[in-house]
């Protein structure tokens, strides 16, 4: 009963090596006929995700935290740069700073309904990123990565907001993680059952899952505002795709 | 800009205490309007989502991997039992249980666009849970948590599924995890803007999200099989959940 990635992304001593996993540790030891090698898969991956699950280890155990992100394929760290944030006031990002990070991002795409328990499964997408974090100090770096986490959630929006005011950036964190050490990894298709169990006739199926949009709620202290283009496209692509 | 939960769960020392949060590091220092404190509230975001995120220790870095979960809130741990499963050819599991885990569950209900990019954030609603996991070695409640995690994903579905071969039990590692330490954290509503940017008559609001099913595929070797109402009426529910 192998569900979703329950061991998806397992990172042990292996001889294999990958464009998109450099490192022993980012290559996959299970199921590796559901791995993808390529660059191209692991920024499809992300550009499709709303939220992140960022792993860090606070006082020796580990703490998940889903947050926001934002990705430049042409950013400064080797192989590109994915970029975080958070709140000055907050001490995860900068303890967590001290070990690796991970980030774990999961597209569900399917509820695999096999025959027996111990072949049902998920249809999904997901990446695994781990690296060390570095601080963004420069203000033009930082400026930017805000920039993008904005328009990674609804594109062409940072460009129509106010400048940033200064004591907005001075409260604002911003770690970059390479894009480099990477596994990504997904299934799809039918459930995968015995073939006793097949031919006794029991149904076996995939129910599909998505995330969708409703209608966009103006606020109620922006009433007769109209909504900006592209709120609209954002809405109507997540309620689009497939 | 504080997007989602960036650091919606912060564990840091505090003289807080509530029900659901009986230590200081679920306890949370950030946003805490955002907390909720009842145990129903924790069983209802765990309720509502397919997957979780753990997060374990490997070699001493953070790893977080998304996986099914099965819940009983009269299970045999503290506050309750939270199951995770993988399989024995996996190290991840095993391993992770030398130090804590940390399993987050995170339900995405908006994107909260506000009139600067410092007050975007999301409406969420997510739980974190951490603590030491027990490796389930009782033949019975391995059988009773693979089919909670089962009945997690399509209520009423185990009981219509032939018994686990023992093969299958002997290739499964189950974990559980108590329901005892753990901060809900939620957010809802319009942006909360600046007066001055509000006064500039800029649009705000919300898009709405949430996870839809699509109609349910019939595996390929299971055609003229009619499809368990169980199914028809999973995938129903997620279609109409708001």
């Amino acid at each position: 009963m192998y569900w979703l990635v329950t061991p998806c992304h397992l990172f042990r001593e292996t001889s294999a090596v990958t464009t998109l996993s450099p490192t022993p540790r980012t290559t996959l030891d299970r199921h590796r006929e559901r791995a993808l090698h390529d660059r191209g898969a692991l920024l499809d991956v992300l550009a499709d995700a709303l939220v992140c699950h960022l792993g860090v280890i606070v006082d020796g155990d580990p703490v998940v935290l889903p947050t926001a992100f934002g990705a430049d394929p042409d950013g400064p760290d080797r192989g590109g740069t994915l970029y975080l944030h958070g709140s000055v006031a907050a001490s995860s990002l900068r303890t967590g700073l001290e070990s690796d990070l991970c980030v774990t991002v999961t597209q569900l795409d399917g509820l695999v309904l096999a025959r027996s328990a111990f072949h049902h499964s998920m249809n999904y997408r997901s990446a695994v990123i781990r690296g060390s974090g570095r601080l963004v100090d420069d203000e033009q770096e930082k400026v930017r990565a805000l920039g993008l986490i904005v328009d990674h959630v609804v594109p062409g929006r940072a460009s129509t907001l106010r400048p940033h005011r200064r004591k907005e950036l001075a409260a604002t964190v911003v770690v970059a993680l390479p894009l480099y050490e990477a596994s990504v990894k997904q299934r799809g298709g039918d459930p995968v059952d015995d073939a006793d169990d097949i031919a006794a006739g029991i149904w076996a199926g995939v129910v599909p899952v998505r995330m969708t949009a409703g209608d966009v709620d103006t606020s109620a202290d922006a009433h007769g505002v109209e909504i900006p283009d592209h709120v609209v496209r954002r809405a109507g692509r997540l309620r689009q795709r497939e």
